[in-house]
């Protein structure tokens, strides 16, 4: 990451503010891209520093303002600026968050602390690893692989039909194919944070090993990563995806008869779900990638943030500071703190295999239909119109409220008894679109955001969204150049790609460290099985649950 | 519900069919209101038919066609319709759900069974409910009273400050106000089928008794609703609501540092929930309503959606039997089926009181800015601008992907220290919103659905969003009508009204019963706490889990 510390200015800058050499921790932030004539020369990075003394979340510390550019090649001293010696450096009071240190507080706690609670499965659980990365579950197979980049893999994904005993094809590969982050301050010290993770600094070189107990449940299973170093050398990250059985005590399917019927029905199954999970840490802040698969064919993927919010320094310490219509470009989080604000994306490569791979995309267009006059006391309706997606262009999507649709990946060649094709639909949930004008640089490297859903024909070469040179590119070489291709995409082996966005205005709770937020998609089955494929499961019944007693301690 | 049985032509068209009339089920259907003249003087309901023959799923054997119109006072059938005769009714097989029935299945299981697991505290719950309603845990105190129009009252909500220890107030009162289901076929069988559940049959009345184990998960505790029969006594209706706490296995917050700062930060604490639940069985459909708090301030309101379809007989067992561009109102589920579009809409009622109840509605407005040239290497970011909504036409509010809001409700007289206003968010997620005519007569009904997000000044007869008196009425009197009043909104105590929607195509995996589907949205501290109240927490250590070992039955 270079050598500022070998620069005069720069140690002059820290003198000045009255931190000591040893107590600096700096970060390297990829620089981007902006049209600025050294990107096209050299290999470069910024580097921002901050004070670690008292605290070890040096992140709520920064040294505002001081931006050294390095070349990553020469080491040498770019570009050197300093501003902001005016901004203090916020207190390191409240800031710690190891448990060494919060558990050290000496004020009584306000709140009672909870009894322990556990998942428990005393017969262990009910998968198998085979080989390593093999996993089997419940009808499920897949292959499972820790991956520098993308964080895990998730390939040759196969669901027993219960109907037929069939190992049934569901998706060929799926991984986080990149990340967006921009942060939203134009100024200097900011602009050019506009991350993407996975090419930049890779999302599985950042995953650390899992903490057991706290990261993944007591009846988690671990899984190491092994990769290789700068210098050619393997190394081995432990522990870095866990999988476990999820009962979070909610319902498979239920249904109770009313007395009206006479019926005395009470029949409910419990949720069991099978979670492959992975915690980026991206210096900052912390992503973690749960792929959850369902009894009942569904495969839901989820991404929670938790971690530390990259916070800007400021001379106010109180709202009333700031003057009228100041923009702030955040929220004051705390005396001296800006929790600036930042969307977050996440867009994942989703090669559905229906069946086998020549498939199809087909939108299911859920629109206002009006009756004619007399022909009912309804007025409307909605109607679903299925159809069939020929090319790329039709595929770019963005999602609508009051323009409803649904996203199928079928399979032409195969129909259910009855006639539908079988297939699998994306089914999106809460997320964010980025604002960002499509012209600006960010913008242009991070198009593979301009739409929520893509389809592209697989290419060996069209896996990384975000271009498979992602370092310093200028958004020649990505999703949206691939897509605007306009290829055909029906009955191929096609790839969808869906993003997932958070926008984040920060708030006081998330000072010093961020309760966890999470937001999902899924990829559910449609007529791909000939009815509910759980309907058989057995209740939970009380002779069948373990017997459990306090720990030893207690 | 009337007597169709007495009629001489249900018994002919009964016995014309093949139906003996011992396995005819009947239900009764709100008839809604449709500019007819018969609505005018008349209490109404529709009657339609079923085999139960050879299924305890009645609702997959349809007598389709048959509709008979009985007044609810005199038990007249005032008209009788008999078409689809020719319209076969499907088969029982494979319709049976109830386990006595699918366990004795003799087809070898394709999916090997899952090992026990279980949620287990042998230290017992950390919550108590005190006089039977007033729940406390992990600081949250809130009283919880089943009621028959409502389901589940949560009302006079407060969260403990960790800082203070001050008890704070969120919430005065929040409940499912109104259901909206219109179905999206206009023909003459099917047109009226546009229900609201809680007005029109009582969303609590309908809640049966819930099956531990599967319902809710062993650590739960039972709570009875005490409800008037029609004839003014009381009855009780045991286990009504069930309350536990949820640990899912995932993570409250966490930060790991990576090797670059030279930190080895291993932090991570679980997370774990207080659920409040209950499950209402409106005839074919089960709805399951949590309230779920969390120990960072966030409640989570979730609806999941279980049960039975409402099905279409057709003469049609395949697909390719329907004319080109034939409307079928829906997906042919199986031979004789089809599945019918339609959407579900829950309106909730949120009371927040936020430090009390002199609360205003904050828009937060996410907006794309562009930097003045020369300003910036970037052309745009995101700004957030505050708007403090004056009165209520200015908080109907429809959610857009690409102008993103945020929705406070904050406390104008009451800042944190660094002077933010202290507020709560109402965070949407996955959603869906009415397409039908805002004029179409069920549309005028069910027009607190025409927006997402509505804003009310509070006032004790404007409690139910569809009206206090639902039947057949012609929504004169509903939230949208209250709102148009466009009355002050601002620093006065408010209501909020959200309402959650999904869009139901059927598919197959729904026959013969549906696997839950869910979503949910969030109301969320912001600027609430002065940080984050979880910061505290102690991580799990293995000491403190309990021992356990098989069922004595293993």
């Amino acid at each position: 990451m270079g050598r500022p510390m070998a620069d005069a200015r720069f140690n002059r800058s820290i003198g000045r503010r009255g931190v000591r050499m040893s107590d600096v921790a700096c970060l390297p932030i990829s620089s981007g891209w902006y049209r600025r004539k050294v990107e096209d020369t050299r290999r470069l990075i910024k580097v921002q520093c901050y004070s670690a003394e008292g605290t070890a979340n040096f992140y709520m510390r920064p040294i505002e303002g001081l931006t050294v550019l390095l070349d990553i090649d020469t080491k040498e001293v770019v570009e050197f600026v300093d501003e902001g010696r005016d901004i203090p450096i916020a207190k390191p009071s409240n800031t710690d968050y190891r448990y060494e240190v919060t558990s050290k507080n000496k004020q009584p706690a306000r709140v009672r602390p909870l009894n322990p609670i556990s998942i428990e499965q005393p017969l262990g659980p009910s998968f198998e690893v085979v080989d390593g990365h093999q996993v089997k579950w419940a009808g499920w197979e897949f292959h499972l692989k820790p991956d520098p980049r993308a964080g895990v893999i998730v390939s040759d994904v196969r669901v027993t039909d219960p109907d037929t005993g069939e190992r049934r094809e569901v998706m060929y590969k799926g991984f986080a194919s990149e990340l967006f982050v921009p942060y939203m301050d134009p100024t200097d010290a900011w602009y050019f944070k506009t991350y993407m993770d996975a090419g930049e600094y890779g999302f599985g070189l950042q995953s650390m090993p899992l903490v057991p107990l706290n990261d993944c449940p007591r009846n988690a299973y671990y899984m190491d990563g092994v990769f290789v170093a700068g210098n050619g050398k393997p190394y081995v990250r432990s522990n870095m995806v866990c999988i476990f059985e999820r009962y979070a005590g909610d319902v498979g399917w239920r249904h109770s008869e009313s007395p009206i019927t006479g019926m005395e029905i009470r029949e409910a199954r419990p949720k069991v779900t099978l979670v492959a999970r992975m915690a980026a840490s991206v210096a900052n802040y912390d992503y973690i990638v749960d792929w959850e698969f369902q009894t009942d064919g569904l495969i839901r993927v989820k991404v929670a943030l938790s971690g530390i919010l990259m916070v800007k320094g400021t001379p106010y310490t109180h709202t009333n500071q700031a003057k009228p219509d100041e923009d702030l470009y955040g929220t004051i989080l705390s005396e001296n703190l800006i929790g600036v604000i930042h969307d977050h994306y996440v867009t994942f490569y989703l090669d559905l295999d229906v069946d086998g791979s020549a498939n199809s995309f087909v939108k299911v267009n859920l629109t206002r239909q009006y009756t004619s006059p007399g022909e009912s006391p309804r007025t409307s309706y909605l109607k679903a119109s299925k159809q069939t997606v020929k090319t790329e262009k039709d595929a770019q999507i963005r999602l609508k409220l009051y323009e409803p649709k649904e996203f199928h990946v079928v399979n032409p060649g195969r129909t259910t008894r009855v006639g539908n094709p079988v297939g699998y639909k994306v089914v999106p949930a809460g997320t964010a679109a980025s604002l960002l004008d499509p012209d600006d640089p960010p913008q242009l490297r991070g198009a593979f955001t301009n739409n929520q859903i893509w389809v592209t024909p697989y290419n060996k070469s069209e896996e990384w969204a975000g271009g498979l040179f992602v370092y310093q590119n200028k958004g020649e070489d990505n999703l949206a150049v691939w897509s605007n291709r306009d290829r055909s995409i029906e009955n191929k082996d096609i790839v969808l790609w869906y993003t997932l966005g958070f926008h984040h205005v920060p708030c006081q709770e998330d000072f010093p460290i961020m309760p966890t937020v999470s937001s999902s998609f899924d990829l559910k089955p449609v007529n791909f099985f000939e009815s509910n494929p759980i309907l058989a499961a057995p209740p939970n019944l009380e002779k069948d649950l373990p017997v459990c007693r306090a720990a030893a301690s207690a």
